[in-house]
């Protein structure tokens, strides 16, 4: 397995790869876990190059959001690179893939990031098309990994290359979870033991949403009242949303009919979590 | 030469070619003249393969502008493309290049579009950045060719992809101009008679820009003053604007040093011109 920070040598490797042998590309801020394990080994499986980048990515997070904090270790992360069957690191610096003068941006649409995450994070989905298409750019891959996690990122990268005709197939791959169901997430590290504990509410509100849809509640109010209520026993635990959406356009629904997908984010303490479900052909 | 009107048989032959032949691009909203075939010449000269893409973007057009009325003649096109040596046309339609729910744009920094053209013309530059995108992603050139004449174009795509890190090589090409000094341009056939003679006025008024800087003038207002004077004598003339900028950084300057742009756009009658001169090494 190569590290490789430089972006002309990048672009040269994938060059001389490009049309003679297939290449996967994982996207990742590293701080690796079972997730993103899980993409390099279905890239690992579909493909006969992989290439995983690890760049903690500045213009996806706001002023006072954990971009500084964010953790960091290009060590750890690239022996799990190594160990998952990795080809190649792309490690490059924030200064040459931000040089002095960038101004040009890959905005998605507002109907995509107006709703959820984008809320919150408005300029956060324009630094993630922004570095991917920078990366898709350098690159070039046959195929794309994304986590289900983070679903709105996905819809948003879905649509983005469509729109733009990037030759890259996106996949996405299902949510990882620990033991006790909470997403795996880089952010995890941040809880204390108490908030860690606080956490398994998001997964739990879920699985309560579940039952009472197997039971044939098709009324979102109703639906999305049941999670408000099991996330407010939990004192920790703070709602920043909750959206049950049509899959496929990402508009608010009144009743459960279609292919739909449930998302929230809670804040617990200070760290804001985010989970999902997906529910296909109702 | 063949004409593609599909995007994945446009990708498809791209796909094949790349590695193996270079290819040189000319993007253009077709209605050729001297100045296209300028850039196909060099295209021609400088690669394997030639491909001219010919669409009217309707993205780079805002409402009230020309867009239903911008002159298409694909046979005529054509034709000149053959005579001109290019290997493929690529004539995609509206609705196969912005499908419904199309929603993503490819932005350029506000320091180059809050300035000249982009002030009348505010989401013009973000609908050429777009469909260049993705002209590039579906062709994949190893070089672009775009005329001098739209200067702000020129430095606003260079500026894209080497942020965007695309692996196009863009060539800028000189100004191509009638017997009588106006720059060529589609546009030209929107002038009746007495337009057509007053449209000189905009290479009159850079010539004696050009002979006071000859003669030593490096005040930019007073250059400006002597530009403005000239036009105005032509009552078919009304000026949009004219700049004096530092080429790389497109700043406005008080006092000509380095490389500098000195760019007009003109209305003569309802027709807007643009041209311009570029004054390297002073």
């Amino acid at each position: 397995m190569e590290i490789i920070k430089d972006i002309n040598t990048m672009r040269e490797v994938s060059r001389n790869l490009k049309g003679r042998k297939t290449i996967g590309f994982v996207p990742t801020m590293g701080c690796l876990h079972e997730g993103h394990k899980s993409l390099i080994s279905r890239a690992r499986k579909d493909n006969e190059i992989v290439i995983v980048s690890i760049f903690v990515n500045p213009t996806q997070f706001a002023p006072g959001e954990d971009y500084e904090n964010y953790p960091r270790n290009i060590e750890r992360d690239s022996k799990i690179c190594k160990e998952e069957g990795v080809d190649y690191v792309f490690n490059p610096n924030p200064e040459d893939m931000y040089p002095n003068g960038f101004s040009t941006y890959m905005i998605p649409g507002e109907n995509m990031t107006n709703i959820m995450c984008g809320i919150s994070r408005p300029t956060h989905f324009r630094g993630v098309c922004t570095v991917l298409t920078k990366l898709f750019n350098i690159i070039a891959p046959d195929r794309a990994y994304f986590g289900e996690k983070d679903i709105q990122q996905l819809a948003i990268v879905k649509r983005m290359v469509k729109d733009m005709n990037f030759d890259i197939d996106i996949k996405g791959c299902p949510i990882v979870r620990e033991n006790d169901g909470l997403a795996k997430s880089s952010r995890n590290r941040y809880l204390n033991y108490e908030e860690r504990e606080a956490a398994t509410i998001l997964k739990k509100s879920i699985d309560k949403a579940r039952d009472i849809i197997s039971s044939g509640e098709k009324d979102t109010k109703k639906i999305a009242n049941i999670i408000v209520e099991t996330i407010k026993k939990e004192d920790l635990a703070k709602i920043d949303y909750i959206e049950i959406l049509d899959f496929d356009t990402f508009e608010r629904i009144e009743l459960i009919e279609n292919d739909v997908i449930i998302a929230l984010a809670v804040y617990i303490g200070k760290t804001r979590l985010i989970d999902n479900f997906i529910l296909l052909n109702f």
